[in-house]
Protein backbone atom coordinates (compact mmCIF):
# COMPACT_ATOMS: atom_id res chain seq x y z
CA UNK A 1 0.00 0.00 0.00
CA UNK A 2 2.86 2.28 0.81
CA UNK A 3 3.21 2.29 -3.49
CA UNK A 4 0.16 2.95 -3.95
CA UNK A 5 -0.14 5.62 -1.64
CA UNK A 6 3.03 7.25 -3.36
CA UNK A 7 1.77 7.28 -6.92
CA UNK A 8 -1.57 9.07 -5.21
CA UNK A 9 1.24 11.53 -4.02
CA UNK A 10 2.44 11.71 -7.27
CA UNK A 11 -1.14 11.69 -8.77
CA UNK A 12 -1.65 14.63 -6.80
CA UNK A 13 1.38 16.45 -7.99
CA UNK A 14 0.44 16.28 -11.44
CA UNK A 15 -2.71 18.06 -10.59
CA UNK A 16 -4.82 14.62 -10.74
CA UNK A 17 -7.08 13.40 -8.40
CA UNK A 18 -5.00 11.78 -5.90
CA UNK A 19 -5.76 7.77 -6.17
CA UNK A 20 -2.64 5.41 -6.72
CA UNK A 21 -2.75 1.39 -7.14
CA UNK A 22 -0.15 -1.13 -7.53
CA UNK A 23 -0.39 -5.01 -8.78
CA UNK A 24 1.94 -7.79 -7.18
CA UNK A 25 2.11 -11.48 -7.81
CA UNK A 26 1.86 -14.42 -5.67
CA UNK A 27 5.68 -14.17 -5.60
CA UNK A 28 5.79 -10.33 -3.64
CA UNK A 29 7.06 -9.16 -6.97
CA UNK A 30 5.80 -5.93 -8.44
CA UNK A 31 4.27 -5.60 -11.68
CA UNK A 32 2.61 -2.30 -12.13
CA UNK A 33 2.12 0.63 -10.39
CA UNK A 34 0.14 3.62 -11.49
CA UNK A 35 -1.67 6.96 -10.32
CA UNK A 36 -4.88 8.12 -11.40
CA UNK A 37 -4.28 10.12 -15.19
CA UNK A 38 -7.79 11.45 -16.42
CA UNK A 39 -6.75 14.79 -16.97
CA UNK A 40 -3.44 14.52 -18.21
CA UNK A 41 -4.77 11.68 -20.50
CA UNK A 42 -8.00 13.30 -21.34
CA UNK A 43 -9.63 9.34 -20.42
CA UNK A 44 -12.28 9.34 -18.06
CA UNK A 45 -10.94 5.39 -18.22
CA UNK A 46 -7.09 6.79 -17.06
CA UNK A 47 -8.27 5.46 -13.08
CA UNK A 48 -5.03 4.33 -11.54
CA UNK A 49 -6.43 0.48 -11.27
CA UNK A 50 -6.99 0.68 -14.81
CA UNK A 51 -3.68 1.58 -16.12
CA UNK A 52 -2.26 -0.33 -13.15
CA UNK A 53 -4.33 -3.80 -14.45
CA UNK A 54 -3.17 -2.68 -18.12
CA UNK A 55 0.49 -2.47 -17.24
CA UNK A 56 0.18 -5.71 -15.36
CA UNK A 57 -0.94 -7.79 -17.91
CA UNK A 58 1.39 -6.13 -20.75
CA UNK A 59 3.93 -7.55 -18.01
CA UNK A 60 2.44 -11.03 -18.34
CA UNK A 61 0.83 -11.31 -21.90
CA UNK A 62 -2.59 -11.85 -20.29
CA UNK A 63 -5.15 -10.62 -20.20
CA UNK A 64 -5.65 -12.07 -16.54
CA UNK A 65 -4.09 -11.64 -13.56
CA UNK A 66 -4.45 -14.72 -11.78
CA UNK A 67 -3.16 -15.10 -8.27
CA UNK A 68 -2.48 -11.22 -8.29
CA UNK A 69 -3.38 -8.82 -5.93
CA UNK A 70 -4.27 -4.90 -6.36
CA UNK A 71 -3.70 -2.14 -3.73
CA UNK A 72 -5.54 0.52 -4.30
CA UNK A 73 -5.70 3.99 -1.99
CA UNK A 74 -9.61 4.35 -2.83
CA UNK A 75 -12.53 1.94 -3.04
CA UNK A 76 -12.57 1.15 -6.47
CA UNK A 77 -15.68 2.95 -8.57
CA UNK A 78 -17.93 0.69 -10.67
CA UNK A 79 -15.55 0.59 -13.56
CA UNK A 80 -12.66 -0.41 -11.51
CA UNK A 81 -14.18 -3.04 -9.69
CA UNK A 82 -15.66 -4.61 -12.71
CA UNK A 83 -11.81 -4.44 -14.41
CA UNK A 84 -10.72 -5.93 -11.55
CA UNK A 85 -13.72 -8.93 -11.55
CA UNK A 86 -12.11 -9.37 -15.38
CA UNK A 87 -8.77 -9.47 -14.77
CA UNK A 88 -9.78 -12.43 -12.18
CA UNK A 89 -7.61 -10.16 -9.28
CA UNK A 90 -7.11 -12.42 -5.72
CA UNK A 91 -6.86 -10.36 -3.14
CA UNK A 92 -8.39 -6.76 -3.43
CA UNK A 93 -6.99 -4.39 -1.06
CA UNK A 94 -8.62 -0.89 -0.55
CA UNK A 95 -7.45 2.21 1.50
CA UNK A 96 -10.32 5.03 2.06
CA UNK A 97 -14.05 4.22 1.23
CA UNK A 98 -16.03 6.08 -1.06
CA UNK A 99 -19.39 6.61 0.04
CA UNK A 100 -20.05 8.95 -3.35
CA UNK A 101 -18.34 7.43 -6.04
CA UNK A 102 -17.52 4.04 -4.65
CA UNK A 103 -18.09 0.47 -6.51
CA UNK A 104 -17.39 -1.99 -4.04
CA UNK A 105 -19.10 -2.09 -0.95
CA UNK A 106 -20.83 1.50 -2.30
CA UNK A 107 -23.11 1.96 -5.13
CA UNK A 108 -23.54 -0.29 -7.15
CA UNK A 109 -21.41 -2.69 -4.84
CA UNK A 110 -19.98 -4.94 -8.18
CA UNK A 111 -19.44 -8.32 -6.71
CA UNK A 112 -22.17 -8.31 -5.22
CA UNK A 113 -24.53 -8.41 -8.43
CA UNK A 114 -25.71 -12.43 -9.10
CA UNK A 115 -24.16 -11.83 -12.93
CA UNK A 116 -20.32 -11.44 -11.36
CA UNK A 117 -18.80 -14.29 -12.30
CA UNK A 118 -15.22 -13.15 -10.16
CA UNK A 119 -15.19 -12.39 -6.88
CA UNK A 120 -11.67 -10.81 -5.11
CA UNK A 121 -11.27 -11.19 -1.27
CA UNK A 122 -11.53 -8.39 -0.34
CA UNK A 123 -9.90 -6.05 2.61
CA UNK A 124 -10.78 -2.04 3.02
CA UNK A 125 -9.61 0.10 5.67
CA UNK A 126 -5.38 -0.48 4.55
CA UNK A 127 -3.66 3.51 4.93
CA UNK A 128 -7.24 4.78 4.88
CA UNK A 129 -6.45 8.05 7.31
CA UNK A 130 -3.29 8.87 4.84
CA UNK A 131 -5.16 8.19 1.48
CA UNK A 132 -8.05 10.25 2.93
CA UNK A 133 -6.22 13.47 3.91
CA UNK A 134 -4.35 13.23 0.77
CA UNK A 135 -7.67 13.57 -1.19
CA UNK A 136 -9.05 15.93 1.45
CA UNK A 137 -5.65 18.15 1.59
CA UNK A 138 -6.36 18.04 -2.83
CA UNK A 139 -10.05 19.15 -3.16
CA UNK A 140 -9.12 21.49 -0.16
CA UNK A 141 -6.27 23.67 -2.08
CA UNK A 142 -8.48 23.50 -5.44
CA UNK A 143 -11.38 25.26 -3.15
CA UNK B 1 -25.31 1.07 -35.06
CA UNK B 2 -24.31 -0.51 -38.88
CA UNK B 3 -20.84 0.80 -37.97
CA UNK B 4 -20.72 -0.70 -34.61
CA UNK B 5 -22.04 -3.86 -36.18
CA UNK B 6 -19.25 -3.83 -38.74
CA UNK B 7 -16.44 -3.59 -35.93
CA UNK B 8 -18.01 -6.18 -34.27
CA UNK B 9 -17.74 -9.06 -37.37
CA UNK B 10 -14.22 -7.13 -37.81
CA UNK B 11 -13.87 -7.94 -33.86
CA UNK B 12 -15.02 -12.03 -34.97
CA UNK B 13 -12.50 -11.98 -37.63
CA UNK B 14 -9.61 -11.56 -35.30
CA UNK B 15 -10.44 -13.97 -32.55
CA UNK B 16 -12.53 -11.38 -30.64
CA UNK B 17 -15.52 -11.41 -28.91
CA UNK B 18 -17.71 -9.87 -31.55
CA UNK B 19 -18.87 -6.38 -29.86
CA UNK B 20 -18.33 -3.27 -31.47
CA UNK B 21 -18.92 0.46 -30.76
CA UNK B 22 -19.27 3.95 -32.21
CA UNK B 23 -18.98 7.47 -30.66
CA UNK B 24 -20.87 10.04 -32.89
CA UNK B 25 -21.00 13.91 -31.32
CA UNK B 26 -24.06 15.95 -31.82
CA UNK B 27 -23.48 17.42 -35.69
CA UNK B 28 -23.61 13.86 -36.72
CA UNK B 29 -19.69 13.23 -36.94
CA UNK B 30 -18.22 9.76 -36.33
CA UNK B 31 -15.67 10.61 -33.84
CA UNK B 32 -14.54 7.01 -32.45
CA UNK B 33 -15.73 3.29 -33.67
CA UNK B 34 -13.78 0.38 -31.97
CA UNK B 35 -14.06 -3.42 -32.03
CA UNK B 36 -13.26 -5.43 -29.00
CA UNK B 37 -9.58 -6.14 -28.21
CA UNK B 38 -9.28 -8.15 -24.76
CA UNK B 39 -6.98 -11.00 -26.22
CA UNK B 40 -4.58 -9.46 -28.68
CA UNK B 41 -4.04 -6.12 -26.29
CA UNK B 42 -4.05 -8.52 -23.10
CA UNK B 43 -5.81 -6.18 -21.61
CA UNK B 44 -9.21 -7.11 -19.86
CA UNK B 45 -10.74 -3.11 -20.11
CA UNK B 46 -9.91 -3.26 -23.70
CA UNK B 47 -13.58 -3.62 -24.83
CA UNK B 48 -15.11 -1.89 -27.70
CA UNK B 49 -16.97 0.52 -25.60
CA UNK B 50 -13.83 1.95 -23.63
CA UNK B 51 -11.78 1.98 -26.79
CA UNK B 52 -14.32 4.13 -28.74
CA UNK B 53 -14.57 6.14 -25.36
CA UNK B 54 -10.82 6.66 -25.54
CA UNK B 55 -10.02 7.54 -28.99
CA UNK B 56 -13.88 9.63 -28.93
CA UNK B 57 -12.36 11.43 -25.99
CA UNK B 58 -8.36 12.03 -27.78
CA UNK B 59 -9.94 13.38 -30.87
CA UNK B 60 -11.65 15.94 -28.77
CA UNK B 61 -8.80 16.23 -26.46
CA UNK B 62 -11.57 16.01 -22.95
CA UNK B 63 -12.36 13.37 -20.95
CA UNK B 64 -15.88 14.51 -21.26
CA UNK B 65 -17.85 13.54 -24.44
CA UNK B 66 -20.82 16.26 -23.71
CA UNK B 67 -23.42 16.03 -26.54
CA UNK B 68 -22.01 12.95 -28.01
CA UNK B 69 -23.73 9.65 -28.03
CA UNK B 70 -22.21 5.75 -27.80
CA UNK B 71 -23.70 2.75 -30.02
CA UNK B 72 -22.34 -0.36 -29.07
CA UNK B 73 -23.92 -3.66 -30.32
CA UNK B 74 -24.52 -5.16 -26.68
CA UNK B 75 -25.51 -4.16 -23.53
CA UNK B 76 -22.70 -2.73 -22.11
CA UNK B 77 -20.90 -4.48 -18.81
CA UNK B 78 -20.75 -2.43 -15.62
CA UNK B 79 -17.21 -1.39 -16.16
CA UNK B 80 -18.47 0.16 -19.40
CA UNK B 81 -21.23 1.28 -18.45
CA UNK B 82 -19.16 3.72 -15.59
CA UNK B 83 -17.52 4.64 -17.78
CA UNK B 84 -19.87 6.10 -20.51
CA UNK B 85 -21.18 7.72 -17.05
CA UNK B 86 -17.98 9.57 -16.31
CA UNK B 87 -17.82 10.96 -20.10
CA UNK B 88 -20.57 11.89 -19.65
CA UNK B 89 -22.38 10.52 -22.89
CA UNK B 90 -25.41 11.81 -23.53
CA UNK B 91 -27.42 8.97 -25.10
CA UNK B 92 -26.79 4.98 -24.85
CA UNK B 93 -28.05 2.97 -28.08
CA UNK B 94 -27.45 -1.02 -27.75
CA UNK B 95 -28.16 -3.74 -29.38
CA UNK B 96 -28.95 -7.16 -28.06
CA UNK B 97 -29.37 -7.02 -24.17
CA UNK B 98 -26.49 -9.20 -21.82
CA UNK B 99 -28.59 -11.05 -19.20
CA UNK B 100 -25.28 -12.73 -18.39
CA UNK B 101 -22.21 -10.12 -18.47
CA UNK B 102 -24.62 -6.66 -18.94
CA UNK B 103 -24.97 -3.80 -16.12
CA UNK B 104 -26.99 -1.73 -17.79
CA UNK B 105 -30.67 -3.12 -17.48
CA UNK B 106 -29.25 -6.22 -16.18
CA UNK B 107 -26.71 -7.22 -12.83
CA UNK B 108 -25.24 -4.19 -11.17
CA UNK B 109 -27.70 -1.60 -13.23
CA UNK B 110 -24.89 0.53 -13.14
CA UNK B 111 -27.74 4.11 -13.99
CA UNK B 112 -29.64 3.34 -11.33
CA UNK B 113 -27.23 3.80 -8.09
CA UNK B 114 -28.04 6.31 -6.18
CA UNK B 115 -24.16 7.44 -6.74
CA UNK B 116 -24.35 7.65 -10.13
CA UNK B 117 -24.01 10.81 -11.29
CA UNK B 118 -24.89 10.82 -15.20
CA UNK B 119 -27.33 8.78 -16.89
CA UNK B 120 -27.44 9.12 -20.68
CA UNK B 121 -31.13 8.38 -22.04
CA UNK B 122 -31.23 4.73 -22.87
CA UNK B 123 -32.30 3.27 -25.99
CA UNK B 124 -32.11 -0.62 -26.03
CA UNK B 125 -32.82 -3.08 -28.94
CA UNK B 126 -31.36 -1.58 -32.09
CA UNK B 127 -30.13 -4.11 -34.29
CA UNK B 128 -30.16 -6.50 -31.45
CA UNK B 129 -30.69 -9.53 -33.69
CA UNK B 130 -28.08 -8.88 -35.87
CA UNK B 131 -25.81 -8.25 -32.95
CA UNK B 132 -27.05 -11.36 -31.21
CA UNK B 133 -26.38 -13.47 -33.98
CA UNK B 134 -22.85 -12.79 -34.28
CA UNK B 135 -22.19 -13.54 -30.65
CA UNK B 136 -23.91 -16.55 -31.67
CA UNK B 137 -22.44 -17.90 -34.68
CA UNK B 138 -19.06 -16.90 -32.93
CA UNK B 139 -19.33 -18.82 -29.82
CA UNK B 140 -20.78 -21.89 -32.28
CA UNK B 141 -17.80 -22.06 -33.72
CA UNK B 142 -15.37 -22.00 -30.83
CA UNK B 143 -17.28 -24.96 -28.99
Amino acid sequence: MDLALAEAEAAAARGEVPVGAAVIDAAGRVLARAGNRVEELADPGAHAEMLAIREACRALGSPRLVDCDLYVTLEPCPMCAQAISLARIRRLYWGADDPKGGGTVNGARIFAAASCHHRPELYGGFGAERAARLLTDFFKARR
